[in-house]
């Protein structure tokens, strides 16, 4: 099956799981804010753009709704009862002001990451009053994880940058895009970046192929992307910046023989910051869906204020501290980022943390009728 | 939505997680040696009574399968590889020895258990080969965790002597049925065995209930019971022997000031064996299933040699370690079972491990048309 091909293909890169300080749930507060400002404006895509022709009210039939790279929460559960909100205020709409609770679909709620991510903190803290029936799907959403149509909605937060894996030749000695010295893309030659471009491309293929495959025809999909601005330069994202303070710091850590210089060599971060323009294209390129909408998202301040340097590290830590304990071990963390907390310091964390060319921007897909 | 009131009510007695010795994926395999002997037996049920009309081999129809009370395996996957197979079989019988794999059904198995059971290792454990899409549905089984019509295959092995929680009254120092110094029924006046037996008739009749509304109509029910023979004293089934010597040890523990008295009175065992008159009368009193076959599984030694008192201590442990664990504490586990394990040295292990009186018994129940 596929589905089975893929999932063990491609690597797991888990949020830091558990309740800890540098946890994915306490650090992603600034992920929240973009939830909740974009709560708004999927009511109205909803609304305006999922047919009731693929809702049943036939109790038979619920209405299935998967929350891809969910992670452990909270995010995922206020993203979904948004979802649900909205098809629950559509189905009433479209049947008139006396519609009854009975003529509501059933909910069956899909949470999806990799195997490796902790699902029983995730089922632990599961909303108490939910009106979903809710289910927890390892594996890859870059392979099949779903039988065929059998999703009405999908969605997918801050998630997509993610790579399958990391691109086989720059890790390899022999190849010209071996990435010596670094353990990112964004300041390295352009070997490297189209390395990393091509393993976006084909990862993106294979998303969209495997939800064209899973979705029903005139089901939704919504994807909340962190990408860069079109036209310039990795090297200028902030987010990228980041990822590349981390490569500095290992290199640190090599000259203080802590860390041996060969791990660093072949140790890379697996993201790839796309382009609005870049992800367009894919999504012509597979050719089973039409974009519906799209758009950049302003930037937002966690309650107006700019992260300072200490808030930036804890974010990076959540983000990338889990793959650096299973590659480095855990000892070296700490050291780690205090060192990362130093340069921050050193070099404003606004260069990291604000620059206006990383974005977020919203995607509404709508899956094609099949032309036979 | 009634799911949630369920799961929410219900308490979860989670075996012991992990991969630690006394973990349960290491001592389940005498449960193991009846699964495969049962193999050939469902497959000729599935073969006999699995109607072809609710398998679709459109492939946006999956067949569904659940198994209720799965633990982390390995137990679950072999049922689960089982029942597939012979599914699989009875299409290709049904469709004539030409079929193509083209015309079989794709299919989801559903993991269930309660939310504190290990999801983690269990999904970690999925087979790599498998042929189906796997998912985690954490909650009781005692309500709903499906929607209506959505399985059509139920599959459960030796869960449903666990009751949905501990009798209020036997825990209630002025009811009559108040259990001092005791954990369990087997030995206690009527009224404790009273109550025991009206929370197994009210979780029965729920799971019944919820099944009936998550199962197609023509969908079967394969039930694996932990049970005691007809006609007999509770006291007399050596599992309830062997939990009436943990409270028995626990009082010695007590003597010892190591225990409190009051504890012990308030802590019981929330297990009933149930005879198959009992559960057919269940099953009638519900009204929605057809029993289309019943039958005592033989007594199964593993290997052919009788379990030692090591033996049987590691799989009382198995089952009840976690559930001490959380009433009692971790550093009194260890203590408890080195005493259980001395004292049944003294009355042999037998007692508790192959007395005639205990029995597993297999089901098969279908789903009947609903009536209008």
């Amino acid at each position: 099956m596929e589905a089975e091909k893929k999932g063990k293909s491609s690597a797991a890169y888990p949020m830091n799981s558990g309740e800890g300080p540098y946890s994915y749930a306490k650090t992603s507060s600034s992920q929240r804010v973009v939830i909740d400002f974009i709560k708004e404006l999927m009511n109205k895509e909803i609304e305006g753009k999922l047919d009731m022709g693929i809702i049943s009210t036939s109790p038979s039939k619920p209405f299935c709704i998967a929350d891809l790279g969910c992670s452990v929460g909270p995010n995922t559960f206020s993203a979904v009862k948004n979802i649900i909100e909205a098809v629950e205020l559509k189905c009433q709409n479209s049947q008139g002001i006396t519609a009854s609770s009975k003529s509501l679909p059933e909910f069956q709620v899909f949470f999806n990451d990799h195997t490796s991510n902790d699902f029983n903190m995730l089922f632990k803290s599961l909303p108490v009053n939910r009106r979903y029936y809710a289910l927890g799907v390892p594996g890859s959403f870059y392979g099949r994880i779903f039988p065929e149509a059998s999703l009405h909605f999908v969605h997918s937060s801050f998630a997509l940058h993610w790579l399958s894996q990391v691109p086989k030749e720059v890790r390899d000695k022999s190849s010209p895009a071996w990435n010596k010295g670094r353990v990112h893309y964004a300041n390295s030659g352009d070997e490297v970046v189209r390395a990393y471009k091509a393993q976006y491309e084909k990862d993106m293929e294979q998303f969209l192929q495997a939800r064209a495959q899973e979705l029903v025809c005139g089901g939704l999909i919504v994807l909340i992307i962190l990408g860069i601005a079109n036209g310039i330069h990795h090297s200028e994202a902030g987010g990228n910046r980041g990822f590349d303070l981390v490569g500095s710091c290992l290199m640190d850590l090599v000259k203080k023989g802590i860390v041996s210089e060969e791990k660093v060599d072949s140790f890379n971060i697996p993201t790839y910051l796309m382009t609005t323009q870049e992800f367009e294209a894919a999504v012509k390129q597979n050719g089973s869906f039409g974009i519906e909408r799209m758009e950049v998202l302003p930037h937002v301040k966690v309650n107006g204020i700019s992260l300072n340097a200490q808030q930036v590290t804890f974010c990076v830590r959540s983000t990338l501290g889990e793959l650096i304990k299973q590659e480095f071990g855990e000892d070296i963390v700490d050291q780690l980022f205090d060192l990362y907390l130093e340069k921050l310091e050193e070099i404003h964390p606004s260069s990291v943390a604000e620059t206006e060319k990383t974005l977020s921007f919203l995607v509404v897909l709508k899956r094609k009728p099949i032309s036979h």
